[in-house]
């Protein structure tokens, strides 16, 4: 079904390379259970309010991606009225539906940011096992950070019990993954703070440990013992970088500033992987091109731009090399994201990849391997499945 | 004649939908009377000096579509020459120009905005009647509040003449409009300022009132006091955030920094609207995403961009709801740019959703209801028309 | 060859103007002499480090593109492997590989910035010879401030020194080039620094001179004091804004900032060439409308976007006036980046023409004539060839 919306030009062994599994290096266990329609309006767009008064977050062009593509993966015509697809989203259960868009997705493994997690997610493994995949873990930082700074320690033991933390949560883990790089101002220092700064800095954040981090010598200190930990184990990092949420810092979405933390970690070999950089994901490309440690991946902004994402994935093949992209669906929510992400990024690819060797730019088997390491490859490599 | 340049594959019921009168919630009214050639460049670019020696301004996408369709509104062959092309507006006159531009543009309602209003430019009134249409004003909030201050008024009383002032214009508006949220630093600070810095900061207005308001307090008091007369009559508040003009601050045209006053002003359900984004509508799009009291109207960037508008719209569209998006022309200065913002608008759109269509993403009907939804639709629901 | 990848569509008078030599005026000397395939890979990226393990910088859109279009100028068939290409350029020899690059990038005359002269590179002389072209010297500011701090001069003399050579370079130059507007920091304070702050400044200069000039009043007097020469003798300066390098500041190439010195230019009449603006030549775009002095050239995205040039001239079109783009290959290094910056200048444009021409919007006199201005018109104009 997806492979009849392929361009004609696309050739036969470029097409089985785009149809082939993918690893999802980014995305989340997707919401168990049912969802009514106000939730589901949230969960597709990644909205924190309901529409206004007269309107739907259907019409958006990942609603749009939803009645045209889902609804045919539970049995309904394309183009299926809202109504429609929820109602018979409501028959078949959560469950189902989740079994049927994880399957469709095809994917070989998911890399589960385990960050937001709680009862009404599924587990990586619960994530693996419905899909018929592979299933590892993406550590989230901020929440061990959380963890450790709730635990009532004094505070000259914050770091040393971050580090073991760390390290115990890595032993199991993927990669690590960050959302607060950027959040707390790595542009204007990307150094490893003092112990000193650390220490007076715990002090204050253990006396006040339910807010969210938002100190940036502790978020400094969080991502430098997370390479520590990253370089011992081989593993990667990933920032988040995006545009993607309502929340409080989500316009600052332009990786750039982050040059000087990439250039500083670059002597470690530490790969970085910058997530969702949509509308940044030119910038992202520079990084990428500049760095030997920076790969790039742009996330949620396929399934949310759908019918436009071909565009994004060209503008990011513009600059990234081809062994530093990734695919990743940013699913997070319904598991219908998890589906579109995949199949954006495998429309977008076609469209392409069609071009290049219409144009006689690439030869196929130029196109065929682009496919194979941004699909499966790349994250194969870095992080060592 | 538009119509014949819309791609063939554009099925005759969005086809329909194209056509249909539009609502042009941003513009000016049309400069009055002839305009000798000089003139005539600076008013299609939106440039303050003219071309250097040895160039036009008619080398310019704009000027190239002045040529392609503004000369056969004149009764002149596409692609006349600048010299025919201002020969003939001088032969019909300013005021038959005016008209046959109105007209031509497909408008059903004009909201004008009147900040830069004075005896060289038509009224709201006289554009409506000129081209037959309805015609509203939207008031520029810096124009009142240029009055006010230079009314001889002692510091105290200020705020609240401001005020009366405001809700006087507001009851005869269809909307608010400012062109200093952004320049005067509401991305730092976008909390309503405190009574007493309001005083202090209009004892130093008062003093020297013929200046440009800069004052970052004042500006931010200015737009609270526009808020809370918004939100009394049920009125938008439009916020140019656009890099279109050669002004001292025209190049801070990101409107990301707002986000922290959008997120303030959410929950109040006042309609935001962020015009001429460009070249950052991505960005704004995103913010049109995340808080739902957030619209996105490109403006004068598609009359500007002119042959490469269709980009334009369809980046518009990789991230805005479609109920959140709306047609302005951004029209100022000459009438054609009226009319090329409505032309480039409908063929941008065409293609946008010819290629949807054409690729089974949307169902014709969803392709002619965003067409309607984005034309007029979305404009009479915020604006109450 | 390159004309038979031009869309059919292209007029045939197009064609002839987009196939006419053109003005470089964006270029550095091509590496003399060979190079083995570690260095010959940073060459072609700009990369400062080897590819990661496992991969090669032949996996980018430039490596692509070298196999795709320079296999076939060393009588290879195009997609030759790595391997194949870089033995039969071994084979022809370093200084055969540059005759053929250069000869066949159809340019009549190079400007060539010998910022980073040295004898590992072609001289502008020798650059013209083997091109069988005109050949003139851009002259990098930086360079000369360099020489001056170091000549051991007394700190109330460095400006008259630094003024009497930059006086002195500039009489046999075709232009001035600066690296460092953007990285000092014109955005906060443009205007030309007082005379005590400049011998205050190049007092510490002088102390320790071996460093990169990194003093924002001397970078800021620098700047002026070139502005001052170029108004005398009729130069254009060009400011360097891309992210295209690897450099400590690669990653602050928006324009934008450049606001207020561009205005401060204005009323002086000299030229001033933004370059390499990438992601944010559509920001450059806007000044170029905005300013009567400021031109624009995309440089080097081009050659390393490669099959995705297209979209970045596309996008350039949008904003920039004709009379004010330039084409530049940025070509540096590997004589390859200039051949392949002046085949997608002309592949870009020539898709770009051939939808302007095929929708109607412009004539084929209107195409041809664009196709000339930015190929060399605007350049002779300006460098006054």
């Amino acid at each position: 079904m997806l492979d009849d919306a392929f361009p004609a030009a696309v050739p036969d062994a470029v097409r089985a390379a785009l149809l082939a599994p993918m690893v999802d290096h980014h995305c989340q266990g997707p919401r168990r259970g049912d969802s009514p329609r106000s939730e589901f309006e949230l969960l597709i767009t990644g909205s924190a309010a309901p529409a206004p008064p007269g309107t739907t977050h259907f019409d958006t062009p990942v609603g749009a991606a939803v009645r045209r593509w889902c609804a045919p993966v539970l049995g309904l015509a394309p183009h299926a009225s809202p109504a429609v697809y929820l109602s018979r989203r409501a028959e078949l259960g959560g469950t189902e539906v989740n079994r049927r868009m994880l399957r469709e997705a095809g994917i070989s493994a998911f890399l589960v940011d385990t960050g937001d997690d709680g009862p009404g997610r599924l587990t990586p493994a619960e994530t693996g096992r419905l899909a018929g995949a592979a299933a590892d873990e993406i550590v989230r930082l901020e929440r061990i950070e959380q963890e450790v700074a709730e635990a009532g320690l004094p505070a000259v033991r914050y770091s040393a019990v971050l580090r073991e933390e760390l390290a115990v949560r890595a032993a199991r883990a993927a990669g690590l993954k960050s959302v607060a790089a950027h959040r707390y101002g790595l542009g204007a220092e990307p150094s490893r703070p003092s112990r000193g700064s650390v220490v007076a800095a715990a002090g204050r954040r253990i006396a006040d440990p339910k807010r969210r981090l938002d100190d940036p010598v502790l978020a400094r200190h969080l991502l430098w013992a997370a390479v520590d930990v990253a370089r011992e184990r081989g593993l990667p990092i990933q920032l988040h970088c995006g545009a993607g949420g309502p929340g409080p810092d989500a316009h600052r979405a332009d990786p750039s500033p982050l040059a000087g933390f990439l250039r500083a970690l670059a002597p470690l070999g530490v790969p970085v992987v910058l997530l969702d950089c949509y509308p940044h994901h030119r910038q992202a490309g520079h990084l990428a091109n500049a760095f030997p440690n920076v790969l790039v991946d742009v996330g949620p902004a396929l399934a949310r731009a759908a019918a436009g994402a071909a565009r994004i994935v060209a503008e990011t093949l513009e600059l990234v090399p081809f062994h530093k992209q990734l695919f990743g669906s940013g699913g997070r929510g319904a598991a219908e994201s998890s589906y579109l992400g995949a199949l954006y990024h495998r429309l977008g690819l076609a469209r392409v990849l069609a071009e290049r060797v219409a144009e006689g730019e690439w030869s196929a088997a130029d196109a065929e391997r682009v496919a194979h390491m941004i699909g499966s490859g790349n994250a194969r490599r870095i992080y060592r499945l």
